[in-house]
């Protein structure tokens, strides 16, 4: 399952990454780059908060989507195109500390479907909480000019 | 369902949504505003897309949250604050467009559970495309300071 | 996105359910077949029931899944095979009452991807009471022999 | 969080297991009560099955169901009762094999709110297979007599 299909994974995935101007918008890093598991980060921000001063949930699912979507893309083959079908992401705490870590991973990839998990947790005086967590199924499009990374 | 327990019940969902620093950020704006029900529009901006060119998952995930979010906080009693628990938001179609429209709807207002709908449409020259529906839980908050609104 | 493109889709359909052996062991009828639109109604009986009385969410979710999926089936073209991706069940009240209706229709039908939304209601005495809502995401699959329906 | 309240946790799960008659009907055993963690098997049976000769992913979902129910009631005060308020499939392989095994764990038990995660394996000539996945939402409820387990 963890067998990248395509030599150039680490590259096309932080291209992609790149491309994503959300991703900037929001300040957020990818900071790991693995066969199926990609970790992102995002500095918390006041601009970034909902009402009660702690991270949106958008925002954490920002970087919880982009997680899984790119663990998805990591294993699929040169060439495709990823897309997001749905997710779910369940709050569990409220999102305050200095650091959004965000952790995609793989739970089954198929030819069309992959299936993923992912977690996010709030850095705060060095430790860890987790704040949310995410089940989403990510597509492999094939032979679709406009939607080829 | 639809009988507002609040009667000051738009002033305090503006007041929320006006609290929440993101929306700024994105530049959301709080469109509709009735018992029940709300609706909330995005702009289109480069600097909130994917590596396609269409908006974030993220950003249409934010304008669906606060939707349904603030139709189940116009239907709490005053002094209640409102907590996502968890959303699922399946994508219907690439989000490019001049403007994201977010609907958010009450489907049962429970006494600490409040299940929402929403819908996101892009309009693009006059014409409204489903990009995402939403289905998710929100909670009323009682006697916790922190969460007030 | 109604038109149907099998126009056998009601003989399909209607096989298919009847080859689905838990709908006989739950005594499941399927009471409407339209393009895009399923009902199927379980009535109430003891051993469905969870510890409370009710009927078991997995017995709300088997009559929700199956509506999804002959919904999207419906759409599909001559051949094809259906399979759940996944869904999500919002549980809304007690599912007690005589009989239970499952009312599932397609949201969007695409080439691989098709997104629906069922609800569940409870009649009791004449009257229906929703108890539970499905999102879910089918899949059309081809070239499968072992999924040919 | 693994710390049970109720010295008298296995025995109040077994109860309310054996209080489900869903249960029974579908041959389901309760093979594994810890605190926050719980394991269903379910014997493959053919009147259990789908149009392709699988289980139906109802029949996986209620295993799945009560496995995140009874994981979350094992760490609930006495005397409170249970509720699952949503929850979300994803189905990984077909659920062919000789049995069923549904395993539910914790991931954050709240005051009122549990968010629970399960695996569906399916055994097979001694070998498990993935064959489906659910991250839930469980309801603490406390002070309603119909509902008290």
């Amino acid at each position: 399952m963890t067998e990248p299909k395509n030599p150039h994974f680490e590259q096309v995935v932080s291209d992609s990454f790149a491309a994503q101007q959300l991703m900037a918008t929001i300040g957020a890093r990818l900071t790991r780059v693995a066969a199926g598991e990609i970790e992102i980060r995002v500095p918390f921000r006041p601009d970034l908060t909902q009402q009660h001063g702690f991270l949106h949930a958008g925002v954490v699912t920002s970087a919880l989507d982009s997680a899984c979507g790119y663990a998805a893309f990591s294993l699929m083959p040169e060439g495709a195109g990823v897309l997001t079908v749905e997710f779910k992401t369940n709050l569990l705490a409220p999102a305050k500390g200095e650091e959004l870590i965000a952790r995609g991973r793989v739970v089954r990839a198929g030819r069309t479907i992959t299936v993923c998990q992912a977690d996010a947790l709030m850095l705060s005086d060095g430790v860890e909480t987790s704040v949310a967590t995410m089940l989403s199924t990510i597509m492999t499009v094939r032979d679709r000019p406009d939607v080829v990374r």
